[in-house]
């Protein structure tokens, strides 16, 4: 039997990335689930973001943002970047996180964020309401070194243990229409 | 110490969503990890598929589609999903999955799925080379009744036990470009 909850924006499993905006003097962390790959050749990852979001300026200003996963262990952190705005806080200081610098662009990585892409923002975006979808062509792919299962030479994703979003938030009995 | 492996589409964790296309007479199957919420009020979904998709000629034809995310149980059939075409095999035939019909749509859902969203396809596309980016907006939500925890009435998100993909298939030895 099957509970019909109307139009929701409900969905999972997703990531809890961290993009990363601005540049190495003055970066910035936004914490993004609203993000997937759409392309593969060249890679190109779409990343919404709300018309009003710090990051967003930052983006249209530089061309460029890097996509960081975090590891399970940094949910705190992760959560915290998606409370605060940069406008306000310093959130590499506030949540110890490191930035070091891109190998193709001018706005940083997470060190502490197993793996990471570095994009150049394309001209293609969509504007969905008050909601911004820009995509970025992915330029450079970094992974920790320790993350990488020998002699297999893949990556060892029970060692990176990405943060996985399951959004479980929703109260049925608020959002039942029928 | 990071190890960088040039442009690449890897990314994680995504869906491995089934998107239904077509008609409750003659409804396709297919899965797709380039999927994402793009926006929340109206919501909608991104859904890339490559340029020779029979699904994308479909979509193209009805407007319309379904996302169906599979519990990791029926990692079997999805997997199926994303390996033949559905101009060669009837997919829910040979999944024994069972379409029944949308309550907005004239696609259907999958019954076995235990969440479902209903899509109508708005004007904006993208194409970025070999893949057409089409965005739904969300028109109707199903969970399916047993998976809602009591007496929270949050989704019960372990019982619905959804599939996450981690794309691990990645040998670094021939990835590494410096």
């Amino acid at each position: 039997m099957k509970i019909q909850l109307g139009p929701t924006d409900i969905f999972f499993p997703v990531p809890a990335a961290l993009v990363v905006t601005g540049s190495m003097e003055k970066p910035n962390i936004i914490t993004v689930a609203w993000i997937g790959m759409m392309a593969s050749s060249p890679p190109v990852i779409a990343v919404s973001l709300k018309n009003s979001r710090y990051s967003l300026e930052l983006i249209k200003s530089t061309k460029q943002f890097s996509v960081n996963i975090p590891s399970a262990e940094q949910f705190k952190e992760t959560d915290y970047c998606g409370l605060v705005s940069g406008r306000d806080r310093d959130k590499f200081s506030d949540t110890n996180f490191t930035p070091i610098a891109g190998q193709k662009i001018n706005t940083p990585i997470i060190e502490q964020c197993p793996f990471n892409l570095e994009c150049r923002v394309i001209k293609e975006e969509i504007e969905l309401g008050q909601w911004m979808v820009i995509f970025g062509e992915v330029v450079e792919t970094h992974i920790d070194e320790a993350k990488i299962d020998l002699p297999s030479k893949d990556i060892d994703i029970a060692t990176v243990n990405p943060l996985v979003y399951l959004l479980p938030f929703v109260n049925i009995g608020s959002l039942t229409r029928k």
